[in-house]
């Protein structure tokens, strides 16, 4: 396998932090940008159901637009790729007709072979109002903006998530509400500037046994 | 840097799978976990406030505690190390006085020089009602679970996800409400058995075009 080595993770975790300046003029290359995408596109969900949508900008005019809802944080407009991570406000049947099609097709099964699992589903689902699933699914979509942070630092790209933005004004600039979709979350991906300070103040953590508790 | 070539994190991304059998006879070194839980406390959050408790169980009589609870999957079992995420339920005051107490002690400056950045912090918390404050730590939780999935599959190690199981009864169990936490998700990690069918399972994704939109 091709695994990195403990030290070699350890050490791309500790050179990751919340870039605060990108350089504007550092762009991620297509090919290291196609296997990022393929990391976002991999990252494992509640039952596999990827209730998720993944928007990626670099367009310098749709990054201008999204700046002043966003706190004027200017990594939105620096970096080399800002992707809002939106999720979908109509969680339900439809979500598990076209997981379960997915599946099948994968699988080489007929969607009615797969109606014990999509039961379990349904009944899941069943319990949760629409504001539960919402929640729901947007602790999925946290799930892929940790699987991109680690993405990132190991592939050597700066990130910055981003909570800090206006979500109705990004739907609304997206287009989202009328597909049923809600920002999220963001992040900010490049390559931090020579001059930003964040870079080397020291990363602050709790002490590891305020934080893990063990059972052993 | 020492980074990880795009194929190989790819191929580690493909090689994951949540794990639906494990060797039980197979634990996680010392070394290695160690660095799991590392990455762990590394996880980057919401203005670094680590709003997370993650509790390691090895202990064969605290694992089949959780096993009846847990939709009687026997990943929590069989696995070498499982982890229960739990969120606070207080977030508040004192969940930023320690945060900022903590980040003058890396900074080595005094809390009162971070006062404008306290008032960020908590001027974001005052928007948000107590359950608010809790589906928000939440979502914070689930970074963490993505960065220890990505870890786990980068260092070559198996996990599996648990969302089925009892927050009530894990809670009860691990003496969570008394400190003001409550299982939010779970992960199993260890190594998988010779004979899990899902290990050789095509990974079902949807395709690029229906998950990630490009302003390009």
């Amino acid at each position: 396998m091709a695994t990195l080595s403990p030290e070699d993770l350890l050490a791309q975790l500790r050179w990751r932090y919340a870039t605060k300046a990108f350089d504007p003029a550092a762009s991620i290359e297509d090919e290291l940008w196609a296997t990022i995408e393929e990391s976002l596109l991999l990252t494992p969900s509640s039952f596999g159901l990827q209730p998720w949508k993944f928007i990626v900008i670099t367009d310098p005019a749709t990054k201008s637009l999204l700046l002043p809802h966003s706190w004027n944080q200017h990594q939105v407009v620096d970096c080399s790729h800002y992707v809002v991570f939106a999720a979908p406000t109509d969680v339900g049947e439809s979500t598990v007709d076209a997981w379960i099609e997915c599946l099948a097709f994968y699988r080489k099964v007929s969607p009615e072979s797969l109606a014990g699992y999509r039961s379990v589903i349904d009944g899941f689902l069943a319990g949760l109002d629409a504001d539960a699933r919402l929640a729901w699914a947007q602790r999925q979509v946290y799930i892929a903006l940790g699987q991109l942070m680690t993405t990132a630092a190991v592939l050597g790209v700066d990130a910055c998530p981003m909570e800090g933005f206006a979500p109705a004004e990004y739907d609304k600039l997206l287009g989202l509400p009328e597909r049923h979709l809600t920002a999220t979350v963001a992040c900010a991906l490049g390559y931090r500037a020579d001059d930003d300070n964040y870079a080397t103040t020291p990363k602050a953590r709790y002490p590891r046994d305020e934080v893990i508790e063990t059972f052993a």
